[in-house]
């Protein structure tokens, strides 16, 4: 049989991480490519009191067919919290709960993207949203980032020139894998050309309590008065990714389509794990949780901070760390960094080569990302030893 | 803002079926609509002790990210047990997890058809997987259905005049909504036309294993020397739906392109939940399982008979129930079949109209769904009850 496939998934390729994560599955290599929160993060004891309690006292309810909007008291609950938190949530939006954030920027892009549609989004940004957006055959379009995030000038210059652009994809806090932070200003100069060219905000925060430092900034998602923006957000660095709970805070007009297509890809979303996170975040201490997690990755971002300080020469460079899972390290130039990924698999450490998260692989690009929060403190120390030494090496210092 | 949805959701609306699940919801209404195992069928003892066992020995696996393919161990044991069991899968073949079979729908669909392109099913299907195969614009051309499956003839013509046309969408056993089962010779004779005019099949097999009487027939999949067929099964209705644990058993090739679009949907299915099926499929008697599973359904398809038997006038007919979760029953010319539908739902009984499981709604359709699984005996027999002196009333007899 020769098989005959969709135009769409003919140029699409497994991620290059996927391809790194290999190597980084040798437990002699050290993994500094993953995204994967710290284990000792995860509420294990509280997951395994309250799956306990609700297979003991409710089987039938977490393992039967559930609606496709997702369990109904977590859905009230995570608007309240997100309500009160964050201000984000008004009378026209409803929410959606969905097999991880992933599941949001595909059912987005399915809802408003015809094949050759615009999206336009941060440069570098994650890898797994832009494929995401490539699967529906949509044209992507990078905007720079600037160190207080998206250049707002390339950003209506790209607006005009885009009739056909849906959406503008944007990750504001800790941004992955840039780690920039988009500064309170240009939330708001978004949100008004968003309005201005009337084309939608897809606002991504997985990392948004995650902050080590610094005041917590508004969300896009919190100015919208008028319907604009679709806020993603996630358990999986708070309570744990296996699970697969995401949800959409969205104009009701739009989640309704959103819902459609979710019930044509997965009916619901496990309603176990439902139930899990809207006990864990209503009958515990869910703000202790999360200080508790952020106590954890300060000392985990501390460690990498020093080794990096300690062996990196000056003339690397990387954005400050106020919070996420990651640090966006930049080689000078004359050093040629998909060979420096390259020679450190070799010596046994995993950095994730930082094209991979361009628009366009192929443009030319001098940084790397470095995760803090999956390998041990030795680990970190260990493996950015090694990147130091290896840097050394190829400057010939 | 004015929204601007894709061309695929402009005309995607929510199913009919789920309309009908609001009347349902009321508590005075029983619904004979839904396709919900029976409670006392699921596994709730054994999937509690094996969710304490595994939250207390290794939390951080069942929690942590994991492999787009899924769970390794699962796809290892399907892969032995439906070679050994049911000769699906062969070296060409691979095994992806999936987040239920409506997953597997989806990205047959993602990897295969353009827009325009067609999907050939049978008249009538499962409507889930017909709205998925809507979402990517596909077009669907129904093939009527005989007692003994797909009507053959009407399949080749349809190939014959669909140069687009990609794949055959079948369920071969206990078929939803018909409840027929289609012949040996009708398989071989699908597997042979799908080679002549080299689409593919995608044989969707959620009821296999709840066969009440008569033997086993082989899979289509079972037949696949070229690679054409693609296997989807399920764990919703032999453990639990609420898990949202599916596979497919596939050709290599077009697996690992499936797999790459399932990574922009949802990164990968809950890992819990995988852990729970495949704990349950090597440690525990799954044989024995699936024997008290047919019992239960045997003992209220019973129920159903006979109180159709009771109730109905002779000109009402339905297909026989060798298996599955549904009967399908056919009014006489003369009834109208949304009517009498609308009018049960008044007298607070629910069954679903057969045109809902049409490609065109519009069409036709003198059928209606019973569903046996989800009421409770005197649900069933109250509920056939009303449904008989509603059909008596509505021909004047």
């Amino acid at each position: 049989m020769e098989y005959r496939f969709s135009d769409r998934v003919q140029t699409l390729k497994p991620s290059a991480i996927r391809e790194i994560f290999k190597y980084a599955a040798d437990p002699s290599v050290i993994s500094l490519s993953a995204g994967n929160p710290a284990p000792e993060a995860f509420p294990s004891k509280e997951v395994a009191e309250i799956s306990r309690e609700v297979l003991a006292n409710r089987a039938v309810e977490a393992l039967q067919y559930s609606i496709t909007e997702g369990y109904a008291p977590l859905r009230t609950h995570l608007q309240e919290y997100m309500k009160s938190h964050w201000q984000v949530g008004r009378d026209f939006d409803g929410i959606l709960i969905t097999s991880g954030a992933q599941q949001v920027m595909d059912l987005v892009t399915k809802s408003l993207c015809n094949e050759g549609d615009v999206v336009l989004c941060e440069a570098p940004s994650f890898i797994g949203s832009l494929n995401s957006f490539r699967s529906y055959n949509a044209r992507l379009r990078g905007v720079p980032m600037e160190p207080d995030g998206i250049d707002i000038e390339k950003l209506e210059q790209a607006l005009r020139e885009e009739p056909r652009a849906k959406f503008i994809y944007v990750i504001p806090n800790f941004q992955n894998p840039s780690g920039i932070t988009m500064s309170l200003e240009k939330r708001r100069a978004v949100y008004e050309l968003a309005k201005k060219y009337q084309v939608m905000i897809l606002e991504d925060n997985p990392y948004g309590d995650l902050r080590l430092s610094g005041d917590p900034l508004p969300c896009i998602k919190s100015f919208d008065e008028e319907g604009l923006v679709v806020y993603a957000g996630t358990f999986s660095k708070v309570i744990s990714p296996g699970m697969r709970v995401g949800y959409a805070i969205a104009p009701a007009a739009l989640l309704q389509k959103m819902v459609v297509c979710k019930q044509g890809e997965d009916v619901h979303t496990n309603i176990w794990s439902q139930i899990i996170c809207d006990t864990f975040l209503t009958q515990y201490d869910y703000d202790a949780h999360l200080e508790r997690l952020r106590g954890i990755y300060r000392k985990k971002c501390g460690v990498m901070l020093r080794a990096m300080e300690e062996n990196f020469l000056p003339c690397i460079t990387w954005e400050p760390v106020h919070g996420g899972l990651f640090a966006w390290c930049t080689l000078p130039d004359g050093v040629d960094m998909p060979e420096f990924c390259k020679q450190a698999v070799l010596r046994k450490v995993c950095v994730v080569p930082g094209n991979t998260f361009l628009t366009d692989e192929n443009d030319p690009c001098q940084s790397f990302r470095i995760n803090y929060s999956t390998p041990t403190d030795e680990q970190l120390v260990k493996g950015i030893g090694i990147l130091g030494g290896l840097i050394r090496e190829m400057l010939g210092k």
